[in-house]
């Protein structure tokens, strides 16, 4: 299972993946799940996968070979808006499927993925997708200013509660620790390392990349935290007036 | 969209479902998803159903009009354990299913149901069960007190968090009622009013029966206090040292 969430906020775009691979229980793997395309001071993209790993692979094979130009397609780099950007991804993944999907399936497999794709290309605002497994894909906004894609139900209330598009960076990289942290109890399938990238508006660079491993100190003490509030917050509750 | 919980605790068992019932937002109705089954002083049955509802009232409903024994097959009156009566359930949705499975699958629906199936009979200890839709079943204890039905997943986080076998009643229904907060907040299809049923071991009859309304003033009290609860605890929670 996979659970990464991509928010877009006032200073800048927070995006963090989990790293757990599995087709059942005994076959768990770690692979990256945030893949970054970036010209110096001209456009920073970052793209979140979730779904069939044979399928997000060959997209972001591709997206990558691709870049060149040498094939004359239209490249991440070469797209002159963000919503072009997610309109290659799009087309490439709908490809992907084309070729391989009947096959997966005829095996029962689900041959499907989506994305959350974001960034910013220089002069222009920085701008969050969700990518559907169809290929077409809606944007964030001030109102939603948030996706998850994969394993996002347990993780969702506590990002319906915090996350604001007025917030800072910091504050919402701890908000979508701590959704990770209700995914990890309630799904063994979604696990350290958590990929974690912050970029702030008009760097055109990761502000922020850090894996945040299994053992780590910070996310120790902030589930630790985060879960003594909760058990102080319902032990402190008003109770009922009906009598039991 | 249905969500049901059911507790067992060391004194008694809770069961919560809301009364929302949909097929696409432009047809919801209310329905009823908890039904009793009770002999005076001898026993206490609860059932909370979840999925198609044509399928969870021709169940409910053969059980009931199997009540007086004329058929000659055993009923939820005359099981001498709540596990053969789990049994009964599971062979009576399999009856409904023979019958009607393959026309709702002819037209891409969904013929399929579950249940949560709780109660005491006189002389043995009070039991809970989760009815899954191809008929069998599996047991609560005291390492895993309660079972979830229908839109589980937004609501699974808190009670993992606050349910302990060993808690009073009345705190478990406010963890339930929290539970149907997160639920009802995240997915829309998920609606008050909710039913609440409490049964405290060896009585034999609804400890306390209420129907928490849309309106409801304690409810209304508690998602607020729990809903700032979670934003203070949040925002005192521990920064990273990270700079962004």
């Amino acid at each position: 299972m996979t659970y990464c969430v991509g928010a877009m906020l006032k200073d800048g775009l927070v995006f963090a993946s989990d790293s757990r691979t599995n087709a059942g229980v005994d076959h768990v793997s770690t692979f990256r799940k945030l893949s970054t395309f970036s010209i110096e001071d001209e456009r920073f993209m970052v793209l979140l996968s979730a779904g069939n790993l044979a399928t997000t692979q060959s997209v972001v094979t591709q997206l990558n070979e691709r870049l060149d130009g040498l094939s004359g397609e239209a490249t991440l780099f070469s797209a002159k808006s963000m919503f072009e950007a997610a309109t290659i991804i799009g087309t490439t993944l709908r490809g992907v499927l084309e070729l391989h999907a009947s096959f997966v399936q005829a095996q029962e497999g689900d041959p499907f993925a989506s994305f959350i794709f974001g960034g910013q290309i220089k002069g222009r605002p920085p701008r969050l997708f969700q990518i559907y497994s169809a290929g077409n894909f809606i944007e964030a906004s001030p109102d939603t200013p948030y996706f998850q894609i994969g394993e996002t139900k347990y993780g969702k209330p506590i990002l319906d509660r915090t996350i604001k598009h007025g917030m800072a960076l910091k504050r919402a990289t701890m908000a979508a620790l701590i959704s990770f942290d209700s995914a990890m109890r309630s799904n063994m399938g979604v696990a350290p390392p958590i990929d974690l990238l912050v970029y702030r508006n008009d760097s055109f660079k990761a502000d922020l990349r850090i894996d945040v491993l299994d053992g780590d100190t910070y996310f120790g003490t902030l589930r630790r935290a985060y879960g003594q509030g909760i058990m102080s917050v319902f032990e402190s509750l008003p109770e009922p007036s009906w009598t039991i």
